[in-house]
């Protein structure tokens, strides 16, 4: 997809505030200037390490998934098992990590889903999808201080039903299950 | 998907305090106390309204994109028409107006994807997804002083390479699209 003459420029920044800084995130003011208007505009952006995410499937076709509240939609939550990159720590060291604290399942075979942009409009960080095919429960989860998480196991074919209906609807776990599963509906069958 | 009995509890919301209002998204720091150990902890969530986001497609089977750029991962991105849903809108009017302000693209025929948390673990809001089917140009584009955008039109049978290539990368790009096509990148062709 080449770049036509009239494609967007990079916008330059004038200043950079960082706000205090969260356990997760560190909110960062920069004053931007709009290339095609001359304006300058505040924006937030949301500082954050690396993530990952596992798409992780037993031998029997399950899918691990956790569920947990979740503070922005004030909910509990199904998803899949997720977390930060520690510093030092390469993305699929973090992916087996998280998959072993979240759930206790671990081993099976990794191979690498490539990454999604959680969100470009705020957010500098990128996500790391992986998948591991064959987990099984080889231990115990163990939770830290800010986590309370259940173990969920749902069956592969029902999950486009689950993305339909919107019980995952995380948009981050979505973007990893379309790279290993078609998400549509399945179309309706035919009158009788 | 039955929740069982040791399924999380919602957490209690000790305090909240509001930051700075910004154009976008209002932070908030919540100190919550997990139930499961008792510990209080400041959480950062982001106040935002709806959001929407359109897979717009010509007759011609052209995917309308939108190139800009974007402030959290300091880029020009390729996405598609996306934007928030105005106080007193719906999220129909507020895909329609999007896609049309952006692109200067309209009519054609409208059905529902869904909805997606875009981030449950920082973020209240929902992004809802729409289909528009045979659109055309009918105007020009009509930017705000915060916007500079290029449009963009993509193939649609290019979009899967496109998504497994991290070009089409945004999260909230690739739940839309996966409501629509099958993202999975095409298996090789076998060996001659």
């Amino acid at each position: 997809v080449p770049q036509e003459p009239t494609s967007p420029r990079p916008w330059e920044r004038l200043s950079s505030t960082r706000l205090d800084a969260l356990p997760l995130l560190t909110p960062r003011i920069d004053r931007m200037r709009n290339p095609r208007t001359g304006d300058a505009l505040d924006r937030l952006v949301l500082e954050s390490p690396d993530w990952v995410n596992v798409v992780a499937i037993t031998g029997g076709d399950d899918l691990v998934c956790v569920r947990q509240f979740r503070f922005g939609t004030g909910a509990v939550e199904l998803e899949i098992p997720a977390g930060i990159v520690d510093e030092g720590e390469d993305h699929l060291e973090a992916a087996q990590r998280e998959l072993y604290e979240e759930t206790g399942y671990a081993a099976g075979a990794w191979s690498p889903l490539g990454a999604t942009a959680p969100n470009p409009a705020f957010l500098e960080n990128t996500c790391h999808h992986w998948l591991a095919t064959g987990v099984s429960l080889t231990g115990e989860p163990s939770l830290d201080r800010g986590e309370d998480i259940a173990v969920e196991l749902v069956a592969l074919a029902e999950v486009p039903r689950l993305v339909s209906g919107g019980v995952l609807r995380h948009a981050l776990v979505l973007s990893a299950l379309a790279r290993v599963l078609d998400l549509r509906p399945a179309p309706e069958p035919p009158p009788i």
